[in-house]
């Protein structure tokens, strides 16, 4: 047996699991219906997702789609659709993505009901979510039974190296791109083995290209909408990380590429001699969770993560690397800096000494010795902060982090030091002092 | 009596001294005459330069100029003016500007004596010293009496206050320029009030201006050649300098801009304090001096002087101030960092992981934790130099430090250490820890 028919053993649901996972779906497809029908209002449901496509792996999730005419008022449809989750899954919570709508449990399975407007076509102007049946009927109509398994294979990959799923934590590759990639290329093998071409930039498509542009790592036409990249959510670091990965697997395949080990953090004396082997610093932050979608968070933590890094550099810090957590009640900011401490006075370039704003200059820095350099003044001034992590707490708690962000600092800022970032975060850091692949672990 | 008249009196020749002066120039040009005549050639002597001008100050440099007819081979003009040089200084030493000329002492004065071409107007092509008899005459027929002291007084401030001349060890104002400034705005409080309004790029012109284009500080247009800047030598550090300098005059005027203290140098416990208080570091190198012109040694080692500090920056070692100080047998660079010791590791980025040559980017190093951003290779590699010294020892003697100075670098390079500079520079190091302007001293 192939170590790929092993995976396959253990990620496919078995056939009695398959069909207990069809009987929830029609189930709640059923009871969809009833609802409807006693509300007495003009809405279909359908199964989406992986589950409808037939390329889940076990446990999937299942997604019900609750479609509206498309003259329904917008707020109607998401009471009603509301409504109608609540009724089948009466403890679900409810959720917002481009709607509203519920997630729960319902008998195991993780399930979602998600109010939709029907539309005729799939290039139609519309959102995401209303568009996603027609990627469902796509791939029903051009995947083979064979390809199926291929897909759980490819999905699995993904998983473990760490970029599937296109959510703004990982940027990584969707369900449905993955389908596509199966489709266009064959096989789980085949796609390994075709990213091995892959550049930045690269054009696929299975139906017609109007040759719209983007600005992707990938670019995948959606095949139901031609004006949309399929592959528009991945960020260059995942396209580039399965491309390395399908290369280390190619020339070596392992399960361990599926289903990585989980990574034992360094002790506090193997950190602290390879802190000082390297002679550099470790220094961090924390602030509070706030209480955001991950969508709308994790681009947030990793725009913060660069600001903060910019202005480390930007005030003489040299950031070395940088890292970020988010705990459930906290986010943690670590940075490895090549520098951490400067004399206590910094260069400050004025004006050209001709300028009017001379004058200015010169008052102002009245009792400290000037240069001149290419025309303009020069002073020695003291400098704020001679060391990182006194830099941090004073600007950062001011510092523009975001729209949501930003106020959370003001209030819950915390420093970080080397001491407290080896004793609270021993995984964090064992992570960026000896990076890995998941694979490797 | 105005400050302005008494420094007049130190620096304007008595007419003793005047009359002194015009016979020994009068007798240069007898000598030089008969001399001519007894070599049968066609030849003629002029004074030229302050002398000429009666712009000079006390102890001139007098200068007498040969003019050959333009017909005559550059080669032969050149013997023969050395000749005739030789001839009146038998113990001067030959020295080369655009020709070569000679150089002594007679009768207690610096006498050049200067082979040139005589040309029919200062527009024609050709060198500048070939020029200067036409800028002699112009200053003759438009300054007037007054306005002679009125350039002395000019040319002492810009002697006190480092800007007076226009070779490359000052790039400062010449002597030329000077007469032409007075000219044009009248007298030398005139010129320090319009420098109040000078800005990089204004332009000036006694005579027509055809608009050419000149990219220098101040522009002056040659009266005797449309085409030529006079200022072009004029550095933006001077011309910046001069405006400040006259700003300061103008709210307090002092002798010391022109004739400024002499500087002691700190002690050593006040220097080794300085660095202790900024938490800075001092290193440094010296190179043998090459025997080499001014005009040729000067804008080297100022370059030379930058390739280092850029280096050292790009290194990692940052370069808060610098300086250099051209011995009689050696070259000292002193560099005052504000990074002096740097992690054993440092960032190096490779290729995108996707490029052919990421291949050999893994092979190479092999046994490094990788990552990836921004879809590149990243590793950290082992720093040659974790200090700036051994960084200065291990690279400067392979270093381009320009046409004459590389060759002397890899011969004659020695690092100066802290401990080094402040015991045999305390000079240098002084002027550059507490930077003051000569008539602060």
């Amino acid at each position: 047996m192939s170590l790929e028919e092993e995976i396959l053993k253990r990620i496919k649901p078995t056939p009695e699991e398959e069909k207990e996972i069809m009987d929830v779906a029609e189930d709640l497809v059923e009871r969809s219906l009833s609802i409807i029908s006693e509300m007495g209002i003009d809405a279909e449901p359908i199964i989406v997702g992986s589950v409808a496509k037939g390329t889940f792996l076990k446990n999937p999730d299942i997604d019900i789609f609750i479609r509206f005419p498309p003259e329904t008022p917008r707020e109607e449809m998401e009471r009603l659709g509301i409504e109608i989750g609540r009724a089948i899954i009466p403890d679900g919570r409810e959720n917002y993505a481009e709607h509203p709508y519920i997630h729960g449990v319902y008998r195991g399975f993780e399930v979602d009901i998600v109010p939709c407007y029907r539309i005729e076509d799939g290039s139609k102007k519309m959102s995401a979510v209303d568009r996603t049946p027609f990627h469902t009927e796509y791939i029903k109509s051009h995947i083979s039974e064979e390809q199926k398994d291929e897909v759980r294979l490819l999905k699995r990959f993904m998983k473990g190296i760490g970029v599937y799923g296109a959510e703004a934590e990982i940027e990584g590759f969707s369900g449905y791109l993955t389908e596509l990639l199966i489709i266009y290329y064959g096989s789980f093998m085949d796609v390994l083995r075709a990213s091995q071409r892959w550049k930045r930039g690269t054009r696929l498509s299975l139906e017609e290209d109007k040759g719209n542009r983007f600005d992707d790592s990938l670019i995948f036409i959606d095949p139901v909408d031609p004006k949309r990249n399929v592959a528009s959510a991945l960020s260059v670091d995942s396209f580039a990380l399965f491309i390395y990965a399908a290369h280390e697997y190619l020339s070596k395949a392992d399960e361990r590429f599926f289903f990585p080990k989980k990574r034992e953090a360094a002790s506090y004396e193997e950190i602290r001699a390879e802190i000082e082997r390297k002679g550099t610093e470790i220094i961090g932050f924390e602030i509070d969770r706030p209480d955001l979608v991950h969508d709308v968070l994790f681009p947030q933590i990793k725009k913060a993560k660069r600001t903060v890094a910019q202005r480390l550099n930007d005030a003489g810090f040299t950031v070395l690397s940088s890292t970020y957590k988010a705990y459930d009640d906290k986010i943690t900011f670590i940075y490895e800096l090549e520098v951490h401490t400067l004399p206590s006075v910094k260069k400050h370039y004025g004006p050209p000494v001709w300028h009017p704003n001379s004058e200015n200059f010169l008052k102002k820095w009245k009792n400290i010795h000037k240069r001149i350099e290419m025309g303009r003044w020069v002073v020695q001034i003291p400098r704020e902060d001679r060391d990182a992590l006194s830099y941090l707490k004073r600007t950062i708690p001011d510092a523009n982090l975001g729209k949501d962000l930003t106020e959370i600092a003001k209030k819950s800022f915390r420093v970080l030091s080397r001491k407290d970032i080896i004793h609270e975060h021993a995984m964090l850091i064992t992570e960026m002092l000896f990076p890995l692949f998941p694979w490797q672990i």
